[in-house]
């Protein structure tokens, strides 16, 4: 297999080095990436050689283990924090910290008051206290208004009295509750003298800084066992009338006097927390292009050393990858990510720009913002956690062996289609967005910017026709674009059409007639959001040929690339939306078929070049079959042996279980 | 909840309890199994309290508890052949004896010859031996001719030599060979005076019966860790020059005689594996609906009493089963269960008029039944993995949960799109078989009989037009079974001309032509299976009628959820196929998903009766989201009260890991 992957790595028809260095964002960056993964690996909290074989309770600690290895290495050595992301990607471990540093310390920056900062984030810094965000319950999470629990003030000592009222508003889910955590953030609705306010956010402290124990009135603990994602400790808490000085609710926006008065937010807080929100969206999206390019580089290369039968009976077996069935999987996989990378890094871009304006007071691209990253967030999500299992699929056996990698991966991911909003309910926000965008044009708005700018032409859109004369033609940007473009306005335009109807002239957003038309809206954002999937990533290739950032012969390949996912997006899902209203032939559907075969055979040669240009190292990997160097038979054999099974040779079971049932017999019987 | 869980039953259009006996297969087999459920739940290895906290060392020992306490019930009882398997069913806990029983057993039972059998039967009966089937290397797996374990014939002892002979020959997968099985059946290359003659089937002890260690020469143990299934102890073995006596080699069919002459198989030795094949996929297609039945009753019971946001705001929160989006997922996913129930029924009534005739000595049915069963075994499991995945995702935060009981069931059910055929090696299969139909109806025979009788019309399909005037139409048998029919029939002809025309008018089945083409071929061999299932589901519920099983209520439903099947599946995957040739036109695309929403409505009442006509109980679901009653939040919580991170208070991390890492502060200063 050693020599079949080397084989491969000279078929690239371009640069791979130059790639990466673009793909990391400069060469000094990938080469720390790289240097941090080595160290990390010869310390003993970095050591990942039994990740594969842990328990529930020691993946628990070991993650704990690591993300404080890491805060000490960054002490230590002055790391900044961008290091300090690096190094939490390169463990690949998460644990009881995530919320501290992911939520508890961010709302004590974004929600707290100035005095409040200065008290709480030195604390959290020094890992005096450990916190976490506590917003979920039993009963609600979606709907965030529906929460249960209370924080009433009482005036007479000025302190605010947490409880909750049922069984169904039990926390549940926070990140680091269950055994980790001292203190949360607990988002509780806000009662004064009688009235409601709603959910707002208060610190608590769960326990004991000295015991650990948890404070009296106070039930917590694990919620038990997930699908993945073993190391962190999400819990559940029930609070029986605590009371917290009044101090403690977070107060830069809404507050409450000591008097007992509530000053209600400014405008501005809900603007402030969907920045927020758009800041946690833009990363998942980047982060969903980095978890995609782990699972297709250990399937890409594992597909590339693995034979398996023979095309032609009697010759040499065949690697899988050279199975169309095999390309057809991942080399759209590997294009997927690629686009989901690129938009990770716009999205990105997008916030700090906005960031920028806000702080000269402009919030002007806030609601187009927030519509596009839900969308994307959904998109890429649930393109990342099909396309890991298909990853694993493909691999055939080995894929399903946790040495692969590929199973604790997906495991670990796939909650990300769920929280920071479920992705069918985010789909129907930027669904809203949309159509309040096309009823503004509607009503004579002429140009909707940013994301729906193609809107503009919508009228024309619909006399628009393909104009792809053969299979090549559907690899051109042009045809391709349009195609999307067109279908993303016709979904768009129709549902928009619904939904007047069912209004009887004025545009339906919620109720039954809405509820009645939400699979179309979750389609047909899917659309749209495909649509800017590929302008972005055609975009950016044509802005590394304007920096003369890559050779031609990278931006070719790259091209080939986003008309692949485009075309791979459009053959599964929208092939009879394209041709229901005649925008194309059957003839021209055939070609896009034949076309998006025809660039699995031109990418081939690519492939293993391709994910290489990930640079993803082996430690980061920690998987059998996605190794650099090809030798997956011997890496298998080796890490089966450190199994806990293995620790004896009779096994776990045979004294006390299987011996006592089995019926001896004279060994001249057998 | 557990109010509206009741509300729910009362909804019902239709007769529970009878469809619940139909699809039991009577009302003693369905008491029989509650019974059973009861006992179980009693015994020490049948109690699933503990089932989700296990660690994967505790789930092994268990699983062989539990296998070995029905053997022991089996035994007291004088329990039937068929109540063991309902059993093991109940328990779902794959163990260490599953190849015990599934492989070892069946297989010197089908090629062992008359002495064998009566020597080793006895002993496997009586668990004085316990077994595995070793087929499968590190190298090797699809391609069984590539096996290279080789098995040398030594004439002057009488001896076979087993042997690997290299990294890629070590032994990998089989289910119990890691720490369980003492006897193994291996897959070897017969070698007789340095002939090869490929695979053959050999019986090898592994290890001493006295101390269980392995015996010299004898390389064996636990492959570690997998996606789900850690209750099998899944091995590798490699053997360096092991010498078994001749008459451990399985005789019934092929043989080597004392002095080392080869006497090969008769030809019914192909035709006794291919029904052995043919049992084992029908069985998995008949298993597949059981899962996926068991994941959406969990999902749908859940779904009717979470309730999430109000439709219209201010509202009472909607059951999130009332979402359209939530509805679009479930339901279809019902009726996917309900058709492959029908069709795991119909495959084994297959097998055993096959089992019949073969005893006449008629064969003739073989390779359509290989086909059929081959395909669907593809189509059902895919069905079923991506169904469970989108029943935990529908679920929302708590499917991610392994409480739910849905991610324990989706690892352990994937590996069944790999093993016993890779899916898309499977669908291959199918699609020559398929191509080779058609083929002989072009040479001229009339009509092809069985599952491809449908093609013996394909001529006139060309001309073929969809019928539908309005949404309506689309829920009609005649309408959806003619666009199913059109559509297989067209996308085999389509594939059929491109292998002819790539083949210069002889039809091509492998080599590079093929291999080009095998994306279309596994989608045909999808819809030419959609087809069937279609058909038979309708099939079925006419026979009910005949039969006046059920009352017309009844069937209403049924038929509703057949159509609900089959529009589902085209709009995912064929509109584009059915517009592209004019067979439907734009606006009878827009009624089929129009019909598609309107079965959704009319189905919604009868969601959770569907589901509680499976039948399944509380013991075997184990689920905290799907129990009977629904009181879901209060199961949630006392479940995880049992997660072993709450085995004390400050967690298993407090003392050594948090505390020292932890800057103490003055309590004063929070
Ligand atoms: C691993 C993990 C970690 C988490 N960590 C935290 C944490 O640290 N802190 C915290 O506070 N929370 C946390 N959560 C909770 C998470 O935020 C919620 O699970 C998430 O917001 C989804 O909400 P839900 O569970 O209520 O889903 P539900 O809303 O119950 O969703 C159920 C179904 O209903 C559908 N649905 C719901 N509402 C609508 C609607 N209006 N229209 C159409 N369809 C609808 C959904 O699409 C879904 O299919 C975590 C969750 C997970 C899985
Ligand atoms: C949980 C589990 C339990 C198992 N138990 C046993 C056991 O008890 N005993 C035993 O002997 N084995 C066992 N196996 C092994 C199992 O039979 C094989 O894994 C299975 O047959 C698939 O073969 P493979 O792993 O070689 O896949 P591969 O053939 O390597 O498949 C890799 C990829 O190549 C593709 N591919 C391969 N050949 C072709 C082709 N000709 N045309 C097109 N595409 C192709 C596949 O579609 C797949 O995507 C087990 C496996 C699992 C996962």
């Amino acid at each position: 297999p050693t020599d079949d992957i080397s084989a491969e790595r000279r078929r690239a028809t371009f640069n791979v080095e130059e790639l990466a260095h673009i793909l990391s964002g400069g060469s000094d960056k990938l080469e720390r990436r790289l240097r941090l993964a080595k160290e990390m690996a010869l310390t003993s909290w970095g050591d990942k050689s039994r990740r594969h074989f842990l328990t529930r309770e020691e993946e628990y600690v070991e993650a704990l283990k690591g993300a404080l290895g890491i805060w000490e290495k960054m002490r230590k050595e002055k790391l900044s924090f961008d290091e300090g992301s690096v190094m939490r990607y390169l463990l690949d471990m998460p644990g009881g910290l995530e919320l501290h540093i992911g939520m508890f310390i961010p709302s004590i920056m974004s929600q707290g008051d100035s005095e409040q900062q200065s008290k709480w984030l030195p604390l959290c810094f020094n890992l005096s206290v450990v916190g976490t965000y506590a917003q979920t319950e039993l009963g609600h999470g979606t709907f965030v208004r529906g929460l249960e629990t209370t924080s009433t003030y009482d005036v007479k000592s000025q302190e605010f009295i947490l409880h909750s009222p049922s069984l169904t508003a039990t926390k549940w889910w926070p990140g680091g509750l269950g055994k980790t955590a001292t203190h949360a953030v607990v988002m509780a609705r806000l009662i004064v003298e009688g009235k409601d306010y709603g959910p707002h956010a208060f610190i608590l402290q769960l326990r004991s800084l000295e015991t650990h124990l948890p404070l009296p009135g106070i039930k917590v603990g694990d919620i038990g066992p997930k699908y993945g994602y073993g190391g962190v400790d999400n819990g559940y808490m029930s609070m029986e009338y605590i009371r917290i000085p009044r101090e403690n609710m977070l107060m830069r926006f809404a507050k409450v006097t000591p008097e007992g008065k509530y000053i209600p937010p400014p405008p501005s807080n809900s603007k402030a927390s969907y920045a927020t929100m758009l800041f946690v969206r833009a990363d998942i999206v980047k982060n969903a292009g980095g978890v995609l390019s782990k699972a297709v580089t250990i399937a890409t290369r594992y597909a590339a050393v693995r034979r398996q039968t023979a095309v032609k009976p009697g010759d040499r077996e065949t690697q899988v990858l050279d199975y169309q069935n095999v390309a057809h999987t991942l080399l759209p996989l590997v294009a997927s990510a690629y686009a989901l990378q690129f938009m990770g890094e716009a999205m990105m871009d997008k916030y700090h720009q906005f960031e920028a304006d806000r702080d000269k007071g402009d919030f002007s691209a806030l609601p187009e913002l927030h519509a596009l990253s839900s969308g994307l967030k959904a998109m890429c999500t649930w393109i990342t956690a099909e396309g890991i299992e298909r990853c694993r699929a493909t691999c055939g056996g080995h894929g399903y062996s946790r040495l692969s990698g590929l199973p604790t991966l997906l495991q670990n991911y796939v909650q990300n289609i769920t929280w920071e909003g479920d992705n069918n309910v985010l789909c129907l926000q930027t669904g809203r967005f949309l159509l309040k965008a096309i009823s503004a044009m509607h009503q004579g708005q002429k140009n909707p910017g940013g994301s729906v700018a193609y809107l503009a032409a919508a009228s024309e859109e619909f006399k628009a026709k393909c104009t792809a004369t053969c299979a090549e033609d559907w690899s051109q940007e042009k045809v391709v674009e349009s195609a999307l473009r067109h279908l993303a306005t016709r979904l768009l335009a129709n549902g928009f059409r619904e939904l007047m109807v069912a209004g009887k002239g004025k545009l339906v957003t919620d109720g039954p007639a809405w509820n009645a038309n939400t699979v179309m809206m979750v389609r047909l954002v899917k659309a749209h959001c495909l649509l800017v999937l590929f302008t972005n990533m055609m975009g950016y290739i044509a802005q590394l040929e304007v920096k003369k950032a890559v050779g031609a012969t990278t931006t070719t390949v790259l091209r080939q690339l986003a008309c692949l996912f485009a075309l791979t997006q459009v053959e599964a899902s929208y092939m009879g939306d394209l041709l229901e209203d005649g925008y194309m032939t059957g003839a021209q559907a055939c070609m896009l078929r034949s076309s998006q075969r025809s660039l699995l055979v031109e990418l081939r040669p690519n492939a293993v070049p391709l994910v290489d240009a990930f640079a993803l190292d082996d430690y980061s990997l920690n998987s059998a079959l996605g190794r650099y160097d090809g030798d997956v038979y011997r890496a298998m054999l080796e890490m089966a042996q450190g199994s806990p099974l293995n620790a004896t040779e009779e096994g776990p079971a045979w004294h006390n279980i299987l011996k006592p049932a089995m019926l001896s017999v004279p060994s001249s019987k057998l």
